[in-house]
């Protein structure tokens, strides 16, 4: 099986369906200048590396975040749409 | 319930109406150039990370702050309107 | 009452009267490319933190200041104009 | 035989053919807005140096790595096209 | 006695009039490209801050300097004209 | 004999002639999007510092490297071509 | 006597004569795309300061230099042609 590993501070991201509300009522409005989307962490980077000490990642396998809605790189896995995008793309996690 | 967690040194707010004064008086006139918005603080984020050091928030869950105008980003939880800012977005904390 | 308490190495002023002399005699003359201004030290932010250190602030409540014509951003508190600069927009202080 | 050594954290790629899919499906759709790109790490440098530090590369010789589409300097080496890119600029490790 | 006190890196000074040789003979050719200026050190900040650490100024009160032609901020303090500038504007001293 | 000693962290060099082929075979494809070159390392500066420290230059005399077409100041000395670069430019080295 | 004392990591340099070659034949081709400029250090700051320490300076009094020729600001002290650069403006030293 093909598995991606990010590098650095790196976040491989499931994105939700655009329109998609989550149980609590979480949805992006049309009117926001700038529409950040939603999706499900795949997996995390080591993390970057400032002054020699790598600094934790704040997300784990399994989150459940938004990310600035330009942010990232698309690619496709076993048929399965991946973004990779940058831990500071991420605004922050949803807890249902 | 769905709760949303800001990371790095994000800030959940929940904004005010635009013209509402508080009780002491503190409106933004309509000549500002950069009309700053009031609003209060949902979430605080863990804070930034700078050379291994994670560097504490300078405001809390229920203050009342001003923020730059152009500032942010929205979503809507649960049918409310919130938007999510980084700290230095924020000019200062309002006590009534 | 409401008070404002800038965060960070921000600094709120009260602008003085545009053609106000010191009892000194300090006055910006018209022909100046960029014209500083002055204005009372309302209140200071505890100061910008630079590697996890809090960097004391240079001015305090009560001094009188010079700053760059085109910082800051207004608001209006208790019907004062107030205006928020950040510290390393101020030139310098003024004593009489 | 020649060799090519590369400096600081750079990295040579041979890049994969374009369409090529790994055998668990990894492929790159066209709609993607920056197509990132496939490839085998052929050598890396010692790694950056930051503050006296060397900073330990996160990708080794072999690894089948992504990389950003505008990123390098292409050479021929014996015949064999090679690609020279900064470890920044990769996105992360393929493994099947 | 109204007296202007600079902040952080910053230098008040006296211009010299513009083609006014020192006895030592020095004096700005027309010809120059960037055209830098004479004048006189009547005040300086306490220093900028770097990770905590003030750092000394490198000119004192009475000092006579050059400096970048386009640098600084213009005022009138008792009738005298006074320029506010950053210490790195400073090309160097002159000592007659 | 004049001889030219580099300064910080530059790199005096000897560029090869275009087209030439090393015994290995390596040469620059003329479809590269920017042609690197090659050249001889004639002499290295002491290193650059950074947080006073010296960072350890990675190339010595004699070595062949690759570096940015762009990259570098032409002289000539005793008759000879030399092109001074940054370290930073260099992309790595061919060993034969 | 007039002389100048540069400031911080800048450097006084005499230019010689543009078409000049040096007893070992260095000259700078016409062809070169930027053309660096010869010249002799008459005095030196006291060096940059980073993070409160005081980075030597790599040239001395004396020493013959090659530099970038948009490099620096002119002035004319006793009726001689100086010109004021940064010690990053130097390329490296000439020994004759």
């Amino acid at each position: 099986m093909t598995t991606f590993k990010p590098l650095s501070d790196r976040v491989a991201i499931r994105p939700a369906a655009a329109d998609e509300k989550t149980k609590g009522g979480l949805y992006i409005p049309d009117t926001a200048k700038e529409k950040p989307k939603r999706g499900t962490v795949l997996a995390v980077g080591p993390g970057r590396v400032e002054n020699g000490q790598t600094i934790a990642m704040g997300v784990k396998e399994g989150d459940d975040v938004l990310y600035g809605s330009y942010a990232g790189t698309e690619i496709s896995l076993a048929g399965e749409d991946i973004l990779i995008v940058r831990e500071s793309d991420l605004l922050g996690r949803i807890d249902d």
